[in-house]
């Protein structure tokens, strides 16, 4: 089932460099592992703000809610989740 | 899978009384025909408005959008879906 | 270029039934002319609402408001707009 | 009486971890508490977000408050209360 | 049980002028046997809006619905209730 | 002349127990004196939150606004003010 | 007393224009009526908008609502009122 | 001196359509006729959507009134408007 | 030309006592020296707030980004500018 | 393709004056470069607040990101894309 997610990142301003370094590192290396495994097919930089528009492919919302809660970024972000159902219209 | 559905309901003041009551029968049985199947396991009127909250039971959003797209009350409400995970207290 | 949009459709309940099964058929036959043409790559429905999310691949905003104006059901529709960039985490 | 609340948590990210750990470990404690003596029946995560959906089931609003202002996260969280009615077309 | 109510009032501007004094006596007459019974011990009207702020008294959320359902102006009101506890300040 | 306060409260939660609790104190006793005087005859918890409704009355805003900037917790408060006229209806 | 007054007028837009006249006439020899009683001793047209911002002293709540309610408008516009107390900057 | 606006227009849905074509064609020379005068120097579609962005030139509030309140859309958007400053850091 | 200005004010609670007063004493002394050049001819406290509604009366929106932004507590403060026009029922 | 930016700038208020003063330095240095390029052609301050209003013309939302995401301030500021389409009743 698809769910479309719409993130904002909220780093505070004076964590240290290394300290945020890490975290988008890590960050990185966990979503591109969900991207591996085809749980998040696609994924959007938000043009002028630091915030994500993704499509996350799952069981339902049990594993959603494992997928985002294990982010190295999850005490710095809020998520809109919106379920998504096939178009009528879609070829 | 549960979803939770905020669901508020405008009828235009104008509408005839007997189309008013026609829609609210069938709504009514529709949505009785839906807690028979256990699709529908919950649902209250939000009180002092024309408004309900209600925890649905679907296998996913296609079933969902499904459920809510053939209620005859449709084109005149407006809902807003939260996807439901297990709580890690919940007993 | 892609863009990001959120389409909020809203029909007058009293619009009559043959008038609003034609301006549904006209979009649906205008929409999928966008897919084959590559312009219009993706498109769900938001579960539960009558509302839709699309992806949209043109040259820039102004081939972009020619698409979404040249709609029929552009009179009845919010559109929201965001232009989406790759992101750095994306394989 | 039944009341329904959608309870938002911002705990500090810069909050000790051990201290976090206590916190969160006492409010399931008192939850848990709650739910053994029928006071808060249901509850779920909202996926995606550190935010919960509860039913909760007491006398009356100085009971309602009593349960929620001694839970142990009371000073980070924000709850929206609604008051929920029978509905009439529940089975 | 005490609850706060905020209500707004929309009348459509073109309804004939007869039908808006009728609803209007008939909202004015329920309103004050409310008052009699005890139910509805307050009232006041915001200043400058067609809009009210009521303390109301029942039994609960189900008595609390079928009071504001019943009055002859609910398919033209917007309501929005607060429930109220004691406050630990109050002498 | 009366007006209507809701007043939402945020302490910071690493504000030391021993400062809250000194504010907090101030604060009944202050609000407690404003009742004694019959400025304030009525005030209620918002149940659920860390929030008050009241009902002040005084001779006009200069009145008001030197009642509720004298209170110990007006740094740490936000307030919505009202003001309530007669109701045609109330009894 | 000084009240703060923000009126957002929304004529429908189909009104007969002789009714609209009318009522603009009617409005405006209301407001000046007030303006040479001293009630109404500031107004500003809001650049752009169809809307208005307005100083009024009057002796409460209720010479407030009196005179807010019998203007030719009052069905057609929004008002909010913001209470005004002396600036201790003032000169 | 320059203002900012965001403009949004709605026409309604029934209008006829020759009306509508008659208020878009006098709303066009109106708007070229004042850009010719340098009074409106930019305007731009806000991609979309049936909404436009302007800067316009003119000597204060009055004449920014005078302008917009012309146009023969005016009973249909709703203006938003910003006054401008020299920025700093603006070669 | 006449600008309203809607001015909110948010010290932080923790900053020191003398900080605070000298800032205080500062924006005072400014906003009376505005005062006697007759560019902020009036300026009321909102009653119950840390806010202020000021009419500010000069050449355009680049001296009023200059007054605004000289004032000391200018960094702590967020303004909402609305330019004003003079109103057709203004005697 | 032209871009509109709503850009507002929250600096902490206790950040040291000499880092501050070197972020501003460094933020009008790299702006005035993207205006020499003609990346940024117009940009303004919106009058009495901490914030601008710019037009960006670039390839893309990617080259756009990347304008905005070098710039000094880029993690105290918060940024509104709008993309611009040409207007038919521009000269």
């Amino acid at each position: 089932m698809l769910f479309h997610l719409y993130i904002e990142i909220n780093l505070p301003p004076d964590m240290p460099e290394e300290k945020a370094n890490d975290l988008r590192a890590r960050e990185t290396a966990q979503v591109q592992q969900y991207q591996r495994e085809g749980k998040w097919p696609q994924m959007w930089r938000v043009a002028g703000r630091y915030a994500n528009i993704s499509i996350v492919d799952c069981a339902d919302a049990d594993e959603l809610h494992r997928l985002v809660s294990a982010l190295p970024l999850f005490p710095y972000i809020t998520t809109t989740v919106t379920p998504l159902a096939r178009h009528p219209a879609r070829l």
